[in-house]
Protein backbone atom coordinates (compact mmCIF):
# COMPACT_ATOMS: atom_id res chain seq x y z
CA UNK A 1 0.00 0.00 0.00
CA UNK A 2 2.94 2.48 0.21
CA UNK A 3 5.72 2.58 -2.79
CA UNK A 4 8.53 4.55 -1.68
CA UNK A 5 10.09 3.79 -4.55
CA UNK A 6 9.64 3.11 -8.61
CA UNK A 7 6.11 0.93 -9.43
CA UNK A 8 7.46 -2.53 -9.63
CA UNK A 9 6.01 -4.75 -12.87
CA UNK A 10 4.07 -7.70 -11.53
CA UNK A 11 3.25 -10.57 -14.13
CA UNK A 12 0.34 -12.99 -12.43
CA UNK A 13 0.97 -16.20 -14.38
CA UNK A 14 -1.28 -19.22 -14.64
CA UNK A 15 0.04 -22.02 -15.86
CA UNK A 16 2.11 -25.31 -15.00
CA UNK A 17 5.20 -24.05 -13.47
CA UNK A 18 5.19 -21.84 -10.13
CA UNK A 19 5.72 -22.28 -6.06
CA UNK A 20 1.53 -21.51 -5.74
CA UNK A 21 -0.70 -23.95 -5.97
CA UNK A 22 -3.94 -22.95 -7.29
CA UNK A 23 -6.71 -24.07 -5.08
CA UNK A 24 -9.66 -22.67 -7.00
CA UNK A 25 -10.94 -20.23 -8.88
CA UNK A 26 -14.47 -18.42 -8.02
CA UNK A 27 -16.18 -15.83 -9.99
CA UNK A 28 -17.66 -13.50 -7.72
CA UNK A 29 -19.03 -10.95 -10.34
CA UNK A 30 -18.75 -11.77 -13.94
CA UNK A 31 -17.03 -14.85 -15.53
CA UNK A 32 -14.39 -16.68 -14.28
CA UNK A 33 -10.55 -17.27 -15.21
CA UNK A 34 -9.75 -20.61 -16.79
CA UNK A 35 -8.61 -23.33 -14.62
CA UNK A 36 -4.70 -23.57 -14.10
CA UNK A 37 -2.87 -25.82 -11.87
CA UNK A 38 -0.20 -23.56 -10.42
CA UNK A 39 0.70 -19.60 -9.91
CA UNK A 40 4.01 -17.98 -10.75
CA UNK A 41 4.39 -14.25 -9.16
CA UNK A 42 7.09 -12.81 -12.15
CA UNK A 43 8.77 -9.25 -11.11
CA UNK A 44 9.89 -7.04 -13.46
CA UNK A 45 9.70 -5.61 -17.14
CA UNK A 46 11.02 -9.12 -18.88
CA UNK A 47 9.42 -11.96 -16.40
CA UNK A 48 9.02 -14.99 -18.68
CA UNK A 49 7.26 -17.56 -17.30
CA UNK A 50 8.03 -21.85 -18.22
CA UNK A 51 5.84 -24.39 -19.82
CA UNK A 52 2.14 -23.94 -21.44
CA UNK A 53 0.56 -20.75 -20.15
CA UNK A 54 -3.14 -20.50 -19.65
CA UNK A 55 -3.46 -17.17 -18.04
CA UNK A 56 -1.19 -14.00 -17.51
CA UNK A 57 -2.58 -11.09 -15.24
CA UNK A 58 -0.52 -7.71 -15.68
CA UNK A 59 -0.37 -4.71 -13.17
CA UNK A 60 2.53 -2.60 -11.46
CA UNK A 61 2.82 -1.24 -7.88
CA UNK A 62 2.39 2.48 -7.58
CA UNK A 63 1.52 5.47 -5.33
CA UNK A 64 -1.15 5.47 -2.71
CA UNK A 65 -4.14 6.92 -4.46
CA UNK A 66 -6.92 7.75 -1.38
CA UNK A 67 -4.39 7.17 1.91
CA UNK A 68 -3.86 10.37 3.59
CA UNK A 69 -0.68 10.82 5.98
CA UNK A 70 -2.42 9.72 9.04
CA UNK A 71 -3.22 6.75 7.63
CA UNK A 72 0.09 5.95 5.72
CA UNK A 73 1.38 5.95 9.40
CA UNK A 74 -0.77 3.69 10.93
CA UNK A 75 -0.83 1.56 8.20
CA UNK A 76 3.99 1.70 7.45
CA UNK A 77 3.80 0.87 11.76
CA UNK A 78 1.28 -2.75 11.71
CA UNK A 79 1.71 -4.42 8.31
CA UNK A 80 4.01 -6.65 7.34
CA UNK A 81 5.80 -7.81 4.21
CA UNK A 82 5.26 -10.70 1.72
CA UNK A 83 7.32 -14.01 1.76
CA UNK A 84 6.99 -14.65 5.07
CA UNK A 85 7.62 -18.58 5.81
CA UNK A 86 4.45 -19.15 7.93
CA UNK A 87 2.08 -17.11 5.05
CA UNK A 88 1.90 -20.35 3.12
CA UNK A 89 -1.66 -19.62 2.26
CA UNK A 90 -2.52 -16.51 -0.25
CA UNK A 91 -5.22 -15.06 -2.57
CA UNK A 92 -5.09 -13.05 -5.73
CA UNK A 93 -8.48 -10.98 -6.13
CA UNK A 94 -8.61 -8.97 -9.55
CA UNK A 95 -11.58 -6.89 -9.70
CA UNK A 96 -12.28 -4.37 -12.36
CA UNK A 97 -15.07 -1.14 -11.14
CA UNK A 98 -17.21 0.15 -13.35
CA UNK A 99 -17.48 3.46 -16.23
CA UNK A 100 -19.28 4.87 -13.31
CA UNK A 101 -16.94 4.71 -10.50
CA UNK A 102 -13.94 6.08 -13.19
CA UNK A 103 -16.34 8.83 -13.97
CA UNK A 104 -16.58 10.14 -9.83
CA UNK A 105 -14.50 12.90 -9.02
CA UNK A 106 -11.08 12.03 -6.38
CA UNK A 107 -12.98 13.60 -3.65
CA UNK A 108 -16.72 11.30 -4.53
CA UNK A 109 -14.25 8.24 -4.49
CA UNK A 110 -12.48 9.12 -1.61
CA UNK A 111 -15.59 9.70 0.43
CA UNK A 112 -17.04 6.01 -1.24
CA UNK A 113 -13.72 4.48 -0.42
CA UNK A 114 -13.37 5.39 3.01
CA UNK A 115 -15.69 7.53 4.42
CA UNK A 116 -18.77 5.59 3.93
CA UNK A 117 -16.96 2.19 3.12
CA UNK A 118 -14.23 1.94 5.64
CA UNK A 119 -11.81 0.13 2.88
CA UNK A 120 -8.93 1.23 4.47
CA UNK A 121 -9.95 0.08 8.40
CA UNK A 122 -11.32 -2.92 7.36
CA UNK A 123 -8.06 -3.80 5.80
CA UNK A 124 -6.40 -2.52 8.69
CA UNK A 125 -8.17 -4.84 11.07
CA UNK A 126 -6.52 -7.74 10.17
CA UNK A 127 -2.93 -6.41 10.24
CA UNK A 128 -0.20 -7.63 10.36
CA UNK A 129 -1.44 -10.95 10.27
CA UNK A 130 -2.63 -10.85 6.49
CA UNK A 131 0.28 -8.96 4.17
CA UNK A 132 -1.43 -7.01 1.19
CA UNK A 133 0.04 -6.07 -2.28
CA UNK A 134 -1.93 -4.31 -4.74
CA UNK A 135 -1.17 -3.77 -8.69
CA UNK A 136 -2.60 -0.95 -10.72
CA UNK A 137 -3.76 -2.51 -14.10
CA UNK A 138 -6.32 -0.26 -15.67
CA UNK A 139 -3.56 2.09 -17.19
CA UNK A 140 -2.02 -1.05 -19.19
CA UNK A 141 -4.64 -2.01 -20.87
CA UNK A 142 -5.40 -5.36 -19.00
CA UNK A 143 -9.01 -6.58 -18.22
CA UNK A 144 -8.98 -5.84 -14.66
CA UNK A 145 -8.13 -2.79 -13.01
CA UNK A 146 -6.56 -3.90 -9.81
CA UNK A 147 -5.11 -7.45 -8.80
CA UNK A 148 -4.75 -7.20 -4.89
CA UNK A 149 -2.37 -10.13 -3.76
CA UNK A 150 -2.55 -11.72 -0.19
CA UNK A 151 -0.73 -13.71 2.13
CA UNK A 152 -1.23 -15.16 5.60
CA UNK A 153 -0.80 -17.81 7.79
CA UNK A 154 -3.17 -20.78 7.97
CA UNK A 155 -4.29 -19.43 11.41
CA UNK A 156 -5.30 -16.11 9.66
CA UNK A 157 -7.87 -17.46 7.59
CA UNK A 158 -11.11 -16.78 9.29
CA UNK A 159 -9.94 -13.40 9.67
CA UNK A 160 -8.95 -12.89 5.63
CA UNK A 161 -12.60 -14.66 5.07
CA UNK A 162 -14.11 -12.42 7.55
CA UNK A 163 -12.50 -9.05 5.96
CA UNK A 164 -13.19 -10.14 2.20
CA UNK A 165 -16.56 -10.64 3.19
CA UNK A 166 -17.03 -7.27 4.87
CA UNK A 167 -15.41 -5.42 1.83
CA UNK A 168 -18.07 -7.31 -0.49
CA UNK A 169 -20.77 -5.79 1.80
CA UNK A 170 -20.00 -1.71 1.51
CA UNK A 171 -20.99 0.78 -0.83
CA UNK A 172 -17.90 0.40 -2.82
CA UNK A 173 -18.81 -2.76 -4.02
CA UNK A 174 -21.40 -1.89 -5.55
CA UNK A 175 -19.35 0.20 -8.09
CA UNK A 176 -17.10 -3.94 -9.11
CA UNK A 177 -18.63 -5.05 -12.46
CA UNK A 178 -15.84 -7.72 -12.70
CA UNK A 179 -14.51 -9.73 -10.03
CA UNK A 180 -12.44 -13.11 -9.64
CA UNK A 181 -11.12 -14.53 -6.25
CA UNK A 182 -8.28 -17.05 -6.84
CA UNK A 183 -6.56 -19.01 -3.47
CA UNK A 184 -3.80 -20.81 -3.56
CA UNK A 185 -1.16 -22.70 -0.98
CA UNK A 186 1.90 -23.43 -0.94
CA UNK B 1 -8.27 15.94 -17.85
CA UNK B 2 -12.32 13.97 -17.21
CA UNK B 3 -12.28 10.90 -19.55
CA UNK B 4 -15.22 9.03 -18.80
CA UNK B 5 -14.48 6.18 -20.88
CA UNK B 6 -12.21 3.37 -20.80
CA UNK B 7 -8.20 4.54 -20.98
CA UNK B 8 -6.58 5.36 -24.41
CA UNK B 9 -3.28 3.97 -24.67
CA UNK B 10 -1.39 6.69 -26.85
CA UNK B 11 2.00 6.73 -28.45
CA UNK B 12 3.74 9.94 -29.16
CA UNK B 13 6.49 9.21 -31.68
CA UNK B 14 9.34 11.32 -33.04
CA UNK B 15 10.62 10.77 -36.66
CA UNK B 16 10.13 11.15 -39.98
CA UNK B 17 6.52 11.16 -40.85
CA UNK B 18 3.32 12.57 -38.62
CA UNK B 19 1.31 15.77 -39.25
CA UNK B 20 3.28 17.66 -36.19
CA UNK B 21 6.75 19.80 -37.04
CA UNK B 22 8.36 19.48 -33.90
CA UNK B 23 10.29 23.25 -33.85
CA UNK B 24 12.46 22.81 -30.80
CA UNK B 25 13.11 20.74 -28.17
CA UNK B 26 14.05 21.99 -24.88
CA UNK B 27 15.51 20.26 -21.66
CA UNK B 28 13.63 22.32 -18.89
CA UNK B 29 15.44 20.01 -15.87
CA UNK B 30 17.47 16.85 -16.95
CA UNK B 31 18.49 15.94 -20.51
CA UNK B 32 16.42 16.46 -23.62
CA UNK B 33 15.58 14.08 -26.11
CA UNK B 34 17.19 13.87 -29.60
CA UNK B 35 15.98 15.71 -32.14
CA UNK B 36 13.43 14.86 -34.53
CA UNK B 37 12.16 16.28 -37.07
CA UNK B 38 8.10 15.09 -37.02
CA UNK B 39 5.62 13.66 -34.56
CA UNK B 40 2.79 11.31 -34.96
CA UNK B 41 0.49 11.18 -32.15
CA UNK B 42 -0.90 7.62 -32.27
CA UNK B 43 -4.40 6.58 -30.57
CA UNK B 44 -4.59 2.37 -29.99
CA UNK B 45 -2.54 -0.68 -28.25
CA UNK B 46 -1.31 -1.56 -31.67
CA UNK B 47 -0.50 2.00 -33.05
CA UNK B 48 2.39 1.64 -35.82
CA UNK B 49 4.53 4.28 -36.85
CA UNK B 50 5.78 5.02 -40.46
CA UNK B 51 9.62 5.48 -41.44
CA UNK B 52 12.63 5.85 -39.11
CA UNK B 53 11.56 6.40 -35.27
CA UNK B 54 14.18 8.79 -33.01
CA UNK B 55 12.32 7.84 -29.82
CA UNK B 56 8.56 6.75 -28.42
CA UNK B 57 7.05 8.38 -25.38
CA UNK B 58 3.53 5.73 -24.20
CA UNK B 59 0.89 7.01 -21.64
CA UNK B 60 -2.81 6.29 -21.19
CA UNK B 61 -5.24 8.84 -20.59
CA UNK B 62 -7.17 8.17 -17.29
CA UNK B 63 -9.20 9.22 -14.46
CA UNK B 64 -8.79 12.44 -12.74
CA UNK B 65 -6.46 11.91 -9.37
CA UNK B 66 -6.54 15.45 -7.64
CA UNK B 67 -9.86 17.27 -9.12
CA UNK B 68 -12.64 17.38 -7.11
CA UNK B 69 -16.55 17.09 -8.06
CA UNK B 70 -16.72 21.17 -7.90
CA UNK B 71 -13.53 21.33 -10.02
CA UNK B 72 -14.29 19.05 -12.39
CA UNK B 73 -17.92 20.92 -13.24
CA UNK B 74 -16.03 24.28 -13.80
CA UNK B 75 -13.63 22.34 -15.91
CA UNK B 76 -16.11 20.54 -18.61
CA UNK B 77 -17.83 24.01 -18.82
CA UNK B 78 -15.39 25.81 -20.22
CA UNK B 79 -12.75 23.58 -21.51
CA UNK B 80 -12.63 22.59 -25.55
CA UNK B 81 -11.59 18.93 -27.28
CA UNK B 82 -8.11 18.36 -29.36
CA UNK B 83 -7.86 18.58 -33.52
CA UNK B 84 -10.21 22.11 -33.49
CA UNK B 85 -9.25 23.58 -37.12
CA UNK B 86 -7.51 26.95 -35.72
CA UNK B 87 -5.72 25.07 -33.31
CA UNK B 88 -2.15 24.83 -35.86
CA UNK B 89 0.46 25.32 -32.57
CA UNK B 90 0.91 22.55 -29.83
CA UNK B 91 3.27 21.50 -27.20
CA UNK B 92 4.37 18.10 -25.12
CA UNK B 93 5.81 18.30 -21.80
CA UNK B 94 7.12 15.34 -20.62
CA UNK B 95 7.94 15.14 -17.20
CA UNK B 96 8.80 12.60 -14.20
CA UNK B 97 8.44 13.49 -10.58
CA UNK B 98 10.49 12.75 -7.69
CA UNK B 99 10.44 9.49 -4.93
CA UNK B 100 9.84 12.08 -2.57
CA UNK B 101 6.63 13.82 -4.55
CA UNK B 102 5.59 9.79 -4.87
CA UNK B 103 6.34 9.18 -0.76
CA UNK B 104 3.71 11.54 -0.28
CA UNK B 105 0.32 10.33 0.61
CA UNK B 106 -2.78 11.43 -1.06
CA UNK B 107 -3.67 14.44 0.97
CA UNK B 108 -0.29 16.08 1.07
CA UNK B 109 0.33 15.68 -3.24
CA UNK B 110 -3.76 17.47 -3.08
CA UNK B 111 -2.36 20.46 -1.04
CA UNK B 112 0.97 20.78 -2.72
CA UNK B 113 -0.56 20.61 -6.70
CA UNK B 114 -4.03 22.58 -5.48
CA UNK B 115 -4.12 24.48 -2.02
CA UNK B 116 -0.40 25.64 -2.19
CA UNK B 117 0.35 25.92 -6.22
CA UNK B 118 -3.34 26.09 -7.86
CA UNK B 119 -2.56 24.10 -10.50
CA UNK B 120 -5.98 23.47 -11.26
CA UNK B 121 -7.03 27.16 -11.34
CA UNK B 122 -3.75 28.40 -13.40
CA UNK B 123 -4.54 25.61 -16.04
CA UNK B 124 -8.61 27.15 -15.70
CA UNK B 125 -7.56 30.78 -16.94
CA UNK B 126 -6.50 29.82 -20.19
CA UNK B 127 -9.65 27.78 -21.19
CA UNK B 128 -10.52 27.03 -24.04
CA UNK B 129 -8.25 28.92 -25.89
CA UNK B 130 -5.72 26.20 -24.54
CA UNK B 131 -6.76 22.86 -25.10
CA UNK B 132 -5.00 19.86 -22.70
CA UNK B 133 -5.12 15.84 -22.93
CA UNK B 134 -2.93 14.14 -20.16
CA UNK B 135 -1.20 11.11 -20.44
CA UNK B 136 -0.29 8.84 -17.70
CA UNK B 137 2.90 6.95 -18.31
CA UNK B 138 4.53 5.82 -14.62
CA UNK B 139 2.74 3.04 -14.43
CA UNK B 140 3.75 1.72 -18.26
CA UNK B 141 7.65 1.67 -16.75
CA UNK B 142 8.28 4.64 -18.85
CA UNK B 143 10.97 7.09 -18.42
CA UNK B 144 8.53 10.18 -17.54
CA UNK B 145 5.52 9.89 -15.63
CA UNK B 146 3.28 12.23 -17.10
CA UNK B 147 3.10 13.34 -20.81
CA UNK B 148 1.03 16.53 -21.58
CA UNK B 149 -0.10 17.58 -24.93
CA UNK B 150 -1.51 20.94 -25.81
CA UNK B 151 -3.03 22.38 -28.45
CA UNK B 152 -3.76 26.16 -29.17
CA UNK B 153 -4.50 28.62 -31.83
CA UNK B 154 -1.44 31.14 -32.71
CA UNK B 155 -3.33 33.76 -30.95
CA UNK B 156 -3.28 31.67 -27.84
CA UNK B 157 0.65 31.63 -27.73
CA UNK B 158 1.07 34.32 -25.34
CA UNK B 159 -1.80 33.40 -22.60
CA UNK B 160 -0.21 29.31 -23.22
CA UNK B 161 3.50 31.04 -22.02
CA UNK B 162 2.42 32.34 -19.42
CA UNK B 163 0.63 29.43 -17.83
CA UNK B 164 3.37 27.38 -18.38
CA UNK B 165 5.93 30.02 -16.72
CA UNK B 166 3.18 30.34 -13.61
CA UNK B 167 3.32 26.40 -13.18
CA UNK B 168 7.08 26.37 -13.08
CA UNK B 169 6.86 28.75 -10.32
CA UNK B 170 4.58 27.04 -8.29
CA UNK B 171 5.90 24.22 -4.83
CA UNK B 172 4.63 21.43 -6.65
CA UNK B 173 7.45 22.33 -9.41
CA UNK B 174 10.28 21.35 -6.75
CA UNK B 175 9.25 17.72 -7.00
CA UNK B 176 9.90 17.79 -11.14
CA UNK B 177 13.00 16.06 -11.55
CA UNK B 178 13.09 15.57 -15.43
CA UNK B 179 10.83 17.93 -17.88
CA UNK B 180 11.43 18.68 -21.78
CA UNK B 181 9.13 20.71 -23.40
CA UNK B 182 8.33 19.88 -27.06
CA UNK B 183 7.06 22.68 -29.47
CA UNK B 184 4.82 21.86 -32.42
CA UNK B 185 3.06 23.44 -35.34
CA UNK B 186 1.04 21.70 -38.05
Amino acid sequence: MFEMTNPVPVSFVGGESGVWHIERIDAVVGQALPAAPRLSVLEGPTACATGPVRWILRGATSNTRYTTRAEVEVLVARQAGLNRPEATRAALIPIRKSAAWWALAQDERRAIFEEQSRHIHIGLDVLPGVARRLHHARELGEPFDFLTWFEYAPDQADAFEAMVSRLRDTPEWAFVEHEVDIRLGR
